[in-house]
């Protein structure tokens, strides 16, 4: 179940402290022009070593495995891989069987019976979404028009994220955030009712990101204590303008043309110095314990690249089963 | 795109005002008894009738047209038709060429280029949960020892949701609401990092249901101002217990084996009788609309058995794999 | 798993004695022209009743439950029903516990533990083929300008299929055939490499077919002894077209502009009336059968019109993807 | 659509004369024994350097990147990739613009625009099949009792394939060949009736294999030209065995417990050094072409390894499936 997508496929791979992590796509058309360069703006944007972030240092440089050939997208599975370099085992010796809590740790082993890789946090890494955000290279160059930003709001209640992070570091402690994505340019159409809405489609991924919580739409979790009259968003032009946008561009899982707005909150990074209870999966035992390794301080601070990648994702996909199956502008009946 | 699921897979199919709506279901095992009395309580818990609801009077008899034999699953197609018997489309004539603001009328036409069955909101319309609703008696007869709880925890800010319902609806308005759901009993080690997260296969699910604009996991929005020390819930017994539970029940997308716990926003309806704005798709021009028909004036109202028969729904493909997949139980190394 | 496709997504549901059998049908555009009419043609080849068919006569009417409106298909999921009408359940209380050889009877039984509906093969039933053609007019709808025609090239070594299905019957016997499917217009450039070629595509659904026990393509089992001198098929010109066509069509999962090609082995119908050998599941003892009800001496005869279906289906979703993914048209580089 | 399967799913990646290829694996459970060792050797009965197979020497040593923790799967992600080494792309200029005969180039061409990888036939190379293999050893331990035996029946109608290569190598000609394909201790239930039938899933995966041109499960084609009292299999036991064995083990699409048999026809190597007529894609003329670069003269000869594995594959999928959903050994009704 490492893959996501109906037309433009995405499948990742890979764990922290193994050779490297990647992604497979599948359904990127021919003849795209893409090169490493391409990839390098997103991807310092998510890197680590900035304050409040790990100091893990990684060159972070794909390598264009397979489906590029002279400098073009040749159509067949298209496969970015990304060594794995400064790592550090020896930091998770202590947490082979005293599981951290907040972290997948204590669920991957019930899971997989202790046979996972538990260093770094293994397959469950955030590592993992440097693959997820060259795939979000790849959509944003399939997506047309469509620009996807995505920002920061606050980390910790404060709007500088950086001086929380550090705040929380200094503590030997984590901060969580919150973020925020705005979609312009979308053609109205994209979507499926019920099964495939593109709430489905993209909270689907959004929530693929370790460490998310919770997402809304639009004038989300302050539309419970709204009236219909003062939510509904009405029409001002015939090309489907509407003076307010609480719903957030998507209506009855379809978008309407005006701006796709989400805001997505992301908790505080489980693995802290602070001493915590947990329990020994060998003795039994509760005991304390002070995460070791090298951990980001606020996540949430990384989110906005990986945010613009999945939605970009969740689009491609929406606007090429659109291509094949939506009537729009090919004829129309009134 | 009608369908979700792996294992245990649910489609749709059905209008609002055409012969009836009703649900496929794939991957549901043989021998389980099944019969029109499973299905009462919770088809009459989202029934409509009651003060705040629509005053559409459908009978919603569960008709088991296929895959049951005897009084007994027989592990092929299980499909649930419901006849459509009270409806009324010529309250429907105006919003042909006048989209309702908040509904799916404008998107729908865009997307298709005017041929949805715009009637009572066609393919769009709430009247399809009662498949899903159908789909979740099946699903929580599967999933063990698990219950699935939902409540509404107020609408439009008041705990009494009916009566703010009333009291919009007096209105010529609408109101929105804030529901909950718990699951007791979950094994731990269900679901898949990243792309079949629980949270991922959960979220998509309810965001299929017309009038979600939000979904929080645990402690969800509140985490963005939260410490990794508050957050984080620490371990009290070997058996994977925590003292807290932010996380709702679930680390790096797979079940801890504590109480899964989301909340979920529900807009306010988008038709109401007010006098709104929108354009008139043959003029060009903008239109004020009252929308006739018969709405419900607080659709949370209705979503408690809903939001159980999704969760159910993912519960029941995330065990099915489970099954097949997990190493839990069988053997462990430590 | 009742259900295939990638885009153009078809499911089927029902059982032979039950209430009904039908298609539900996703990924159809909306504004096509669709009514009663257009399943006419493609229903009567299939129907029964003729020499060496089933006495057993349905009327076999679709009825477009939903997705339908106006006479034009609305781009949601689209349903037709069928009821069953012609039903003779006593004929099989002598099988329930006596597995017909050849049929699915025993497989069934050990699959679902006795809980399947045996009467008439259940969902193991011809009759559910009637939703697959269905689906085919459909999808003939879909694949434009290319044609697609199968025919019988022979019963039991006879080119008249009905004079050898008429003197297998009079032995109380059935006869196997052999049938061929030709399409023509098809566009260079559909399917996929490896898993999802042309030909896996096709196959899939062909063997989904009940009755179905090989297929080859262009000239399949003989290749086997030609030399590549032979079989290669050499350009004649720069369209693409060959002066032979021994890969019927496709190379390397990939249509090649040229007419496809493939023939189709159907098995002789397993109910058959002479005496034969089986096991009683209650008393374990072998028993001696002679079949009751009302069987197909020649099931091949009603194939063509079904491989038309499922050959229409598999293009029709190859067509959809290839909309989504293939540069051809848009621009090359040589 | 570079992957298939639901819960034991398979995706390749790779070009012949890119920097390798490999697989990636969704669904295998944790903690199964793997290491390179266990690879050895399928990969080496699938290894060309043989009289009859081309003269390119790959060291086709796997590489378990992902997947794999101390000697056991995680139960996640199983990657293994494989190094091209002894690659020539010189051979291929010739063929950029100037099709092969038979061969996948013009489809290719035709479908991505010319952006296609040309050397070595790209993405449609049989170098992509060392991943099938490989995807074969692991299923291969998930499918318990079940063995898998592939054989080669003859090469251009002799017994003796190596010699029948070597015969047509001589002759800068190549030849096709008959294999078939054997599975004993297979439980009774294991696959669905229609859309995933057992040949439906075993024929999608063999068309996937590159040069197979047919398939027949069973007393295959000949059943044409029988009678229902010959083909059908009578049973002698209680526990299913019949006297003989037509239907190849599979009844309605599911294992009937006897003995899965089916064969594949394969077509002879496109790529001869005979000289043939083709066109140039620039210049539109018609042209000879005598194909340079290093292939096989008997592809068939490399299949038997190849066909245990997607084998294999198709029942570890199946078996996966039906852990979840078959009622079979739980409870029967009688």
């Amino acid at each position: 179940m490492n893959s996501f997508g109906t037309i433009f496929r995405v499948s990742i791979y890979g764990e922290s402290h193994g050779p490297g992590v990647g992604v497979v796509i599948d359904g990127c058309p021919a003849g795209i022009p893409l090169s490493h360069e391409d990839f390098a703006a997103d991807i310092e944007r998510r890197r680590a070593g900035r304050p409040g972030t790990t100091p893990r240092a990684e060159k972070d440089r794909p390598f264009l495995m397979n489906g590029v050939f002279e400098g073009f997208t040749t159509g067949f599975p298209l496969h970015i891989h990304f060594a794995n370099g400064d790592t550090d085992s020896n930091a998770y010796d202590n947490i082979r069987h005293t599981p951290r809590p907040g972290h997948a740790d204590w669920a991957a082993f019930r899971k997989h019976g202790g046979f996972h890789d538990y260093r770094g946090g293994g397959h469950f890494s955030g590592r993992l979404t440097v693959g997820i955000v060259a795939a979000g290279v790849v959509a944003k160059k399939l997506i047309g028009d469509m620009t996807v930003a995505a920002t920061l709001l606050h980390a910790g209640g404060n709007p500088d994220g950086v001086a929380a992070a550090v705040a929380a570091q200094q503590d030997r402690d984590s901060v969580g955030g919150l973020a925020e994505v705005r979609v312009n340019g979308v053609p109205a159409g994209l979507g499926e009712p019920f099964f495939y809405s593109v709430e489905s489609v993209i909270s689907h991924l959004v929530f693929s990101i370790p460490a998310t919580k919770g997402i809304e739409f639009g004038t989300g979790f302050p539309c419970a204590t709204m009236r219909g009259s003062e939510f509904n968003d009405e029409f001002i032009h015939v090309d489907g303008t509407t003076r307010t946008n609480h719903s957030g561009g998507i209506n009855g899982g379809i978008t309407n043309g005006n701006e796709i707005v989400f805001r997505v909150a992301v908790r505080p990074t489980s693995s802290i110095g602070k001493p915590q209870h947990t329990v020994n999966l060998v003795s039994g035992q509760v005991e304390e314990l002070e995460v070791r390794g090298r951990h980001d301080a606020c996540i949430a601070l990384r989110f906005p690249p990986i945010l613009e990648a999945v939605t970009a994702i969740a689009l491609a996909d929406l606007l090429a089963i659109a291509r094949s199956t939506n009537s729009a502008g090919k004829k129309e009946r009134t």
